[in-house]
């Protein structure tokens, strides 16, 4: 029996309650009792936290968010504040501590692990943008919830012959962006790994219009420049305005898709089994189907970019 | 048998094209002929047409905008293009004209009959401020869309323990707000119709925060100020950032709900007759279960507002 | 102040939720005290009560079901349980009973009522056979559902060219089938309310194949006859086998659309004040907007039926 | 320059539009001439087909079912139909024919092989029970109607404590009822994978209702029984009665998700440049993230069954 805590950080993303329920539930089912800490490394800190049982877990599968709360918590960076952590950690008997949430969340983690904590970490995080995993958990749902924005768009793009820009999430990664857009069959994508060429855009959406196109969409990764400044250098070019939304928040919430419910359960049933098993530092991932372990070190210095061939895929299949 | 014009114009609203449809349908039912003018008032001027037959609206009663086309067209105020526009109805022997859009489409449609051209409209505006109709066309999708966003949105604020403002479309009305934050419970509704106290919506969201919530939503419309000027008021006033979400576009697009699409089957159905029986310069609505006809002058002078119950309602019930 | 009792009863709707929030939070508001029975009259045979606070009802306005549980309990015709009910009542010092649900509940209100127990009828039933108002609680919601699965079932049926019945529930009326029938564009739409002709149905649908239909849509109230009953029929008229979809309980859940959340939160808060106000026997409804009163007895004796216009609205508009 | 023929064949899926575009305007940008024939092999043998452009797949990569049609044949295993569709397609002077669908579509394909007529096979079904692809097209999409629909009853089976059984599609597998049931926490999975206890079944529902569960939900795979059979069963075992729910046809339609989308776009793509490189008897499929073909042969010969660790990860969470 092993005393296992669990907590989820950074911004919040569908399937971390699956995944909550899924290191409860396994961890209880192997015999260990699992802790949850409230507010990501915050309640660490504070020493907020509840034993969770099967019950605590009911009925948040499909549910969005996660409801031990997050935070984002630049702080955590103070070493006083982690050895406060760390001293919480110690004072409860824990053996081992599962960090949900994305790089941001890995530093503090490893900043942890630095004093002896223990600790596996789980991607969560609509960008996408974690190594060691194909799919981090709530992209998946993140990707729908943007096509179903587009598919609405494209309704008022088309009857008034407009071009709209929308800007998704992603500021280091254009996973959102590239997915969304090619399945929406956006005219054109825009993502930070690719170089942005002005001419190239405007060519683009002008040759579509001389084909008789009704409609153009951009769908435009916030890392790249903002919506806003987008439809500027377009005007100056082209020589009319495109409109502009920006999705925001919306893309963060939602029932999860069953691919991050059934990706959360997974990634969480194998964490509990890592950390009684004495491993640490590392996060669990899925690559090519399988269950994976990469050093977090790793997944911190690496991010994890765009494939170029779907990229290429998408703008060969819009004409 | 008479020969009928229909066109939509200014914003698109979903269920327009189900209106369409039963111009379409029940016109050709009743032994007339329909011709639809292409996005806006601008086909019109332009002479761009085309008969419409069944099988031309096949298929397009679930979808969102308007197959056939809109425009916000503000040069339509020029007498000259009036004239023009005026001249190809009479050149195309047409007897009538349905214009489906909104106070500054009905402006354009008064402007027309004062040239001796027969008109009826069917209000098509998201926004629901015309007069003479309980829902205008698109109205209730709106609702729904923005509901939808505002469940979403409520995942992450609850997360994350943070106040969020969403600001909603609605420049001279709150209708969408109000429909919207009532069914979402939102912590506060700001919509232009009511006054607008800092102090108050300050008060109401501090003493939420002290009862335990976790988070708060502000639903805002956009006619009161924009999301983001109140976060920096709020900022000013209560020491902490609200998080904001500008919903935009998305809210005009999306497959109309039953009850739009039968609104517009309804109102379209009977403006046919109305334009048959010679009846001119009015609008067709439902109030109170009935279809009734309002002038068109009358829906312009008057703004319809929000039902100040309905907010006093909302405020009662979140606590 | 007054202590105020609530139950939900019957077939569970979606929006009773939002109206047991209603009842709640405005009890509060003025100043009563709140109780829920569990699982209907049968809780309150039983005495499985608890008092209901703001927060009991926190989180549930858009959540389908109802979270006090509900039952179909044929067994409280009997007047030993009624009186149990009843002395359950007095014992708990009550001073009125809101009932949601429809018209077998209205009934068991009655048989309360006559043993002195001050009663007030909420309609909840997605069936909208309630007289005394123009939408039950859940009809909306119920009707969006079937219009989603006609959507998705037109994808099929047009692919593979076939005929396919959809079987909705609906008893004794054809609200269900008529407004996502006509929303859906159903190419028939059979009720208990019309006579039932197969050679008329047959030739409905031969004629749209011979006009190049590629698909026909019946949309069929269970009250009429099973979709499996129909199909045989059809085979032996027509030679070819239609599909059969029967939706079931799909129908009752889901989140509930905002029309029903806020007509139950006007139905919900109402029923407070009549309750306050030494009303009983009545149910609160809607008509033509406004929120009125009918004698429960008036509700039972007399079933709403569907609007004739509709209907025929609906078969002159497919073509 | 190739003459490439495609058509969809089998039970429709949601996606198989996507892949259509995607072999259309990859194979024109390829600088060939694509080919339809509609209505699977009926097409095929009758010479019904139509070239496409890239206009003709515009606007359908997010609509459900199939543009070009599609149909169960069971004829085509007539040797003298397989000719009659050989000839077809050499008097059009075709020089392949890509063929999406299931098992009895790939069936069809190897006739015609045999008889000189490259083929190639992309997976196009939603039970996903092909061998040679993790997902076939149309299977993402199912499990996200399917885990809906189990979303939907869940408040139903709560508000009523009652327990439903939930039929799902699935002849030879159970991969919609896993990946759906675990997602929406099924409380029992039934599929043909694995063996049928009945004794097992009411204890582990038994043991839920005992621990305090309000409702069970029993997904079953259609292969394993119909729900109606094994309510019987349930009931003579457990003394009450479980609801039943048949998903049936509406599991096939709506908007594809995003996953299927880009699938099918990324093996329509594929299989173009297959055809031209002179491939034939094989399907594209995506094993772990890679496009891999696959002999159709052993496409046929072994059947894709269930990843039993994941069934014992959805049985260990649901407590």
């Amino acid at each position: 029996m092993k005393r296992i805590a669990v907590l989820t950080s950074g911004g919040d993303a569908p399937g971390m309650n699956a995944t909550l329920r899924a290191v409860v539930r396994m961890g209880i089912h192997r015999g260990h009792r699992i802790f949850a800490f409230y507010n990501g490394f915050k309640g660490l800190v504070e020493n907020e936290s509840a034993e969770m049982y099967n019950r605590s877990v009911g009925d948040i599968l499909t549910r969005g968010g996660t409801i031990i709360g997050t935070a984002r918590y630049p702080e955590f960076k103070d070493p006083e504040l982690i050895k406060r952590a760390a001293r919480t950690f110690k004072l409860l008997e824990m053996d081992g501590l599962i960090v949900i949430g994305g790089d941001g969340s890995f530093r503090g983690a490893l900043a942890l692990e630095e004093l002896g904590v223990p600790v596996v970490g789980l991607p969560g995080t609509i960008d996408n943008d974690c190594n060691g995993t194909d799919n981090a958990i709530g992209f998946d749902t993140a990707v729908e919830t943007v096509l179903d924005c587009i598919k609405k768009l494209r309704d008022t793009a088309s009857s008034h012959q407009r071009t709209i820009i929308i800007e998704v999430m992603g500021r280091h990664s254009g996973w959102i962006a590239l997915k969304a857009g090619l399945a929406g069959g956006a005219e054109a994508i825009l993502v930070p790994e690719m170089p942005f060429e002005l001419e190239d855009l405007c060519h683009r959406l002008e040759s579509g219009i001389a084909r008789g196109k009704k409609h153009s969409l951009v769908v435009l990764a916030e890392g790249v420049m903002s919506a806003g400044e987008l439809s500027v250098m377009m005007k100056d070019k082209m020589g009319f305005a495109a409109n502009t939304v920006v999705l925001g928040y919306v893309q963060r919430g939602g029932s999860p898709t069953a691919n991050d419910i059934i990706l959360g359960s997974k990634l969480g049933a194998r964490a509990v089994d890592e950390i009684a098993a004495g491993v640490s530092g590392v996060m669990v991932g899925e690559m090519k189907g399988e269950l994976v372990t990469t050093p977090l070190q790793k997944v911190i210095d690496e991010r994890k970019i765009i494939d170029p061939t779907l990229y290429h895929l998408a703008m060969d299949l819009v004409h």
